[in-house]
């Protein structure tokens, strides 16, 4: 299959520039110094390219995405780093997964009530390093871990996760090594083996994590394209031009709010400049005077932000040039956890 | 069921809210008058609810959506109101709806080209009347025709959409009036009986066309309600609240750029200011000095815009007060045509 065989609209990965990228966080994190993100792609078959790269431990943002790792046997080492309260959830993800170990982030007395009463075993106490979401005072740390040992539940470590650092140019290493002392300290009065952080934004300069959860690197968003980065984008969303304005000077692609995510802006297109995106359509025109395409012609889309894109399809398709060499599901979008 | 027992994130319906939206619109654009269009929705069971009010004619965006209405016997008429250029998912499309009566948007020699190969037998001539999107110009929508008629199709008029004049507040009544003086020009020299256009920002304001092609009314995008409009908010996303950080006063749940567009801005939530959205999160603080949140706590957030939201959903909880009384699902997603 070639590419011109793909019906649009739908999500392309450049194979060359995905595997680039995996063998560069590869060489700089190997095995289980880096904990792969699935939330960036949540595709099992994009996960299983990263545990033939080396990698067997990942990171979780839903249940879902656990139980969806799981069924296909790269459950040696999960994360959920992720509080939830849903105690049916967590118990179904906990049965549904024997066999596989799972760790579940922690946050408070009642995430930690939620995991205990699920039969989750593993936690991580999670802790705030300046992000403004998830995770505990650094100081409310060894306490947690405490209260989590007390009801039977092994700690084997700490999480922080220094998001509000990934785009940073001014003073970043010095910026992430202060969010890292806050999560040191939280370890020293947590104990165990595990100090999980970093992301794509922070990959050379946060040496202080034993694990890097990054996930974004191995598309690359746009976006993070921005920094001084060996990562470059890999995804597109290939569309048709399905209408042309000539008297007025300009197109229409059978792609919009439904196909990607524009909370990183609207997605770029070669030599031209995007007007504004609906529901199904983006309107855009040549810029600096260049011309309009044909009715029929395909062009594409370059998201702004990759994860809520991906979320929108059902697969991925790998291209070596305009070559379709292989084509991935995207089987861990939902929310549902059923029983596998 | 009562709304305690969904499990989080999940999208629920007010029924009495909705129920008296659809009434509004009844009331004042009864049967044919009104084509709901069911992109808005994406799911079948909603437009029953709108076969029940009196209309059987329905828009939709996507072939995808015309065979999933024609597959639970909702085509006595559906009109895809978009240009598509895939003769192979076209042609799917009217071989799986035998029964139905399909009539496709047509704007370019092209897209007439592709109609008549993939079968269609019925269409109109989108005509651009100022929203920078489909459609071709007045002058060109007689030729067209011409066109169309020439190979076989029937021409049953025109639709042009003013969606540059949905949210307008400054002069609306003459500005539609001049974009449908464009659309009546063309019906002119297109003939058949059919003036297809407008949404739910120019219900009252239209009244030009034959049919207006509304379909955010029933769920009514918050956005749309800052117009002085009879129809209110239907659609609200359910959350967990899953962190609390009393120290710096700040709350978290388990909803985010997945589960709910932010193209219209960022949610709302009663009594508080959200800070951010994030993959699977959303950080907000009580407004005014408020109280925060308990873990564990389940809240409502309004998304802005509600197309794109419901298409990130599988299904649509129906409310009355606390009960769900009914549960829809969102069956018209995505963009795989297949044969039913």
């Amino acid at each position: 299959m070639r590419i011109h065989d793909l019906p649009t609209p739908c999500l392309v990965v450049d194979g060359p520039t995905f595997e680039a990228n995996v063998a560069t966080m590869s060489a700089h994190r190997p095995g289980r110094a880096l904990r792969p993100h699935v939330k960036a792609f949540k595709a099992t078959a994009l996960a299983r390219q990263l545990h033939t790269a080396g990698h067997d431990a990942f990171c979780c943002a839903t249940p879902a995405e656990v139980v969806g790792m799981a069924a296909v046997g790269l459950g040696a080492d999960l994360l959920l780093a992720n509080e939830v309260l849903d105690v049916r959830r967590l118990h179904t993800m906990v049965a549904s997964s024997l066999g596989s170990r799972i760790t579940v982030a922690v946050d408070s007395v009642d995430s930690i009530a939620a995991a205990s009463s699920a039969g989750v075993q593993e936690v991580l106490i999670d802790v705030e390093v300046g992000l403004p979401r998830c995770g505990c005072p650094v100081d409310d740390a060894g306490r947690l871990a405490d209260e989590a040992r007390a009801v039977g539940l092994e700690v084997r470590g700490v999480m922080g996760y220094e998001g509000h650092l990934m785009m940073e140019t001014d003073d970043k290493a010095a910026r992430v090594e202060a969010a890292m002392a806050g999560l040191l300290a939280a370890h020293a009065a947590v104990g165990g083996d595990v100090v999980s952080g970093g992301g794509t934004g922070t990959w050379d300069t946060n040496t202080w994590v034993t694990e890097l959860q990054a996930g974004s690197y191995t598309l690359m968003d746009a976006d993070y394209a921005r920094l001084d980065s060996p990562f470059r984008p890999a995804l597109d969303l290939l569309a048709t031009v399905i209408s042309v304005n000539r008297a007025k000077g300009w197109a229409v692609v059978d792609a919009g709010l439904k196909a990607l995510a524009t909370d990183h802006g609207p997605p770029t297109i070669d030599g031209a400049t995007v007007w504004f995106c609906s529901d199904e359509h983006t309107t855009f025109a040549p810029a600096d005077g260049g011309e309009l395409p044909a009715v029929g012609d395909r062009i594409t889309l370059r998201p702004g932000h990759v994860d809520p894109t991906v979320a929108l399809h059902d697969r991925l398709h790998v291209l070596h040039g305009e070559e379709v060499v292989d084509t991935w599901d995207v089987d861990l979008r939902g929310w549902d956890v059923r029983r596998v």
